[in-house]
């Protein structure tokens, strides 16, 4: 059918997911909403993200949309049972399909994750890990400073390579061999993690993950595109639409950046 | 009379200012509030930081406040034409104290400034300043990785040093006497901009000249508090009241930081 899949974010970071959903799915509508005049999330408490993605799910679900994806590692990480218990949709957050790809590759079962304050504060990756395999080793870490400098374009300086040297230590005692990026921005500085972790250690982020698990829920649930009108990306933040459309570009790399308005959710 | 000055921030850093109020005003009564869930203010627009200025002063305003202390300096650069038109009372921002201190100490009329984006981009410090004295050269710099430092506590390790080398390289080339520290935050960074731009830049903080005027007008409108009853200081945020107590007694140092209750304002 020819709904859109909704996505949301607490601003740009979540164009790494969408930008995967558009490439295995080309045909379909999709509807972005960035939270970009309550960014960031990470750094907020559970009850706040819990009540941020139940607005953004609102003015989503609104738009009369099939599939609900949170494009977002924090707002998965505390928000999805709120989610399901209000809304009648399917809904596919990060954490489990970044689990999963983990799991699929570590070949030691030793999985380091990094992520906001309030992800690794939630342990969802942990729980998530665990659920899937209880021998699982599993070491956390909060990067703080990862999605400003990501924000800042400092992405292969001396700055971001020492901030992730510091925050990354642990991780390379406990000799980790993956590592999930556990924050949609993260995957921007894959080289200077790389850098720092060696190449041995393989890092995974959750975009590809989640994009295929939307074509295995929309394909099950007989949910999928059927005309073959050409597909509509329509986009909405809280705040700034101009510095979306600047600074989205380097995380959607490809598809067009248009379309963007500016709505008022709380 | 004993009605509370009212004073807020996006979060934690306007403690500063408030700290210097309770320093020069030991009697008075205080209500801060600080708006946690929506922080930080320097990366939005200016039409929404205006708008959550509105609504923190009226959360102030249901209290019965006798003035306003918007100690913020991205909503002071924008948001104090708005307050002004709305309220009547007196209302004091950071910006003018700042930029009077700064005219006062510079001796070779070169004068740096460094911000959020928001502020730099109004150009309120660099309009203050000319206003005041039209001869005076002004640089201004944005620096948003400051906040997320200060916030992490990474106030003197290289990665401090070497981001407010990045950041002051300009200013050090204009042969600036005078820098203002246009973010509340900033005056934590103290020891590492000193280690950057030399002992003989001045550094230029808001606060105790802001708390100046604070008296200023009190006095001439007759508004002191004439009581003896002790000093009462309340504190409210709109996100993890644990959190604000916990980064703020770093910026209090020495007040105590109790009675900090959650509410909602929008």
């Amino acid at each position: 059918m020819d709904k859109a899949i909704g996505v949301f974010d607490s601003g740009i970071g979540g164009l790494t997911v969408l930008k995967e959903i558009i490439n295995i799915l080309p045909k379909e509508n999709t509807i972005y909403l960035g939270d970009t005049a309550r960014v960031p999330y990470g750094i907020k408490s559970s009850d706040t993200v819990i009540r941020y993605s139940l607005e953004n799910a609102e003015f989503l679900s609104s738009k009369d949309i099939k599939l609900l994806v949170v494009a977002c590692n924090t707002a998965s990480a505390v928000g999805l049972p709120a989610l399901r218990d209000k809304y009648n949709l399917p809904i596919i957050g990060v954490i489990e399909p970044g689990a999963r790809k983990a799991i699929k590759v570590t070949k030691r079962k030793r999985v380091g994750v990094i992520g906001t304050e309030r992800t690794i504060k939630s342990s969802a990756y942990v729980n998530s890990l665990k659920g899937i395999d209880p021998k699982i080793a599993v070491v956390s870490q909060a990067c703080p400073l990862f999605v400003p400098l990501v924000e800042e374009g400092w992405t292969d300086n001396d700055i971001a390579f020492l901030t992730a040297k510091r925050y990354l230590h642990a991780l390379k005692e406990a000799n980790v061999d993956t590592l999930i990026l556990g924050c949609t921005h993260y995957p921007l500085l894959k080289d200077v993690i790389g850098k720092v972790l060696g190449d041995e250690v393989l890092l995974v982020d959750s975009a590809e993950e989640t994009a295929a698990e939307v074509v295995g829920v929309l394909r099950s649930s007989n949910l999928l595109k059927t005309s073959n009108k050409s597909a509509v990306h329509e986009f909405y933040v809280t705040d700034a639409p101009e510095k979306f459309v600047e600074a989205g570009i380097r995380f959607l790399q490809g598809t067009e950046l248009k379309n963007v308005k500016k709505v008022s959710i709380a």
